[in-house]
């Protein structure tokens, strides 16, 4: 895959830097994919070693919320340390006629900063709903509250969105001119993310519909 | 949700230890949801400081192979450091009847170890052709090869699979039993990636078909 439409060579430092010059239009962009996403992968540092974890987010304008547990204890220990949360949609596979050409669409967005636990209770039950929402708008009001000590067993993390690197690459694959004579198919398969028929739990009281928030996700 | 079904909490390093012990059946886990996976997220500490990168990736029996770039400074730097690679694939949301008891349907491997650059050229060549027919079987051979220079600009990491977590939740959601009888709709809303229909390049050559590697991906 060639060196400069791969994610992983497009979230350099320097990639950051030239794109926080960009301004207002990359603010969108980094919305727009962070809206977009299911979960997350937040990475911090563990004795001194990379930790890459999955985890659910949400995100409140310029504040992106983690969610955890209280009995994590890397996530505890992310408290007021550097931490790094992806993003990633793969929208599809950029088949070249060259393997080296070969590439993937995709829209990734890269945050860097210090990550605060959420102490303030308040604040925490505003991060669970939006957090909740994000992957279901309108799930949190349709289902039990939590109780305080549910609410003790859960951890929030914070973040600004200040540092973040956005890249998105879209299109057709760019082979060399002499490689548009081969006779190699070239294209895009396309991928995403879909949901199913949602899947009722057996043991659901009898009479209750499937709500609309549920529904209208699908 | 619930602390003992998300995975951000299922990913210790506790859980760790206890999978390894666990042996042979987590290992075929393990090789299970790693083959299931487009993309990865690599995890490196640079400057101190996590960096989660999400980048193509290949599995060749114990050894993981991961994509860069030779131009990607991070990438390098990760030679001979810990690093971490998280594959995740989101199933499902897990709807409860209680805020606190929603999770997710997920399967998650998360490997940790000491990476190594692929510097041979014959090993980074195989590399390539494992990662690149990882995301369409077939397609390596079907492409034009890579020249010196092709190869030259390209990173390989290499980690062995020999300290990893596995993490896979399914089901239906686990509420307090006074919960079953609230007015809430509960179930599973499924999620999955698919592939839509290859769409060719507009520059393709004509009398080129759609090739069954790509035709069967699909």
């Amino acid at each position: 895959m060639s060196t400069d439409t791969t994610p992983l060579s497009s979230t350099s430092r320097t990639t950051l830097r030239r794109h926080r010059e960009r301004g207002k239009t990359d603010r969108a962009d980094l919305y727009a994919v962070l809206d977009a996403g299911l979960m997350c992968h937040l990475g911090v540092v563990a004795d001194g070693a990379p930790l890459v974890l999955p985890t659910a987010y949400g995100r409140d304008g310029d504040t992106l919320y983690v969610h955890g547990s209280s009995a994590n204890g890397a996530f505890g220990a992310a408290d007021g340390q550097q931490v790094c949360v992806s993003v990633t949609h793969l929208d599809g596979f950029v088949c070249a006629r060259s393997v080296f050409t070969h590439s993937v669409n995709y829209r990734s967005a890269v945050v860097f900063g210090t990550a605060s636990l959420v102490i303030d209770d308040d604040e925490r039950r505003h991060a669970l709903e939006v957090i909740t929402d994000h992957l279901i708008p309108g799930r949190w009001a349709a289902a039990r509250q939590p109780t305080k000590k549910e609410m003790a067993a859960t951890a929030v993390l914070s973040l600004p969105l200040t540092e973040a690197s956005v890249k998105i690459r879209a299109g057709m694959p760019k082979d060399e001119p002499a490689d548009y004579d081969l006779d190699v198919w070239a294209g895009v398969l396309p991928v995403a993310v879909t949901f199913g028929e949602p899947e009722p739990d057996p043991l659901l009281r009898s009479g209750i519909e499937l709500p609309p928030h549920i529904r209208d996700r699908h």
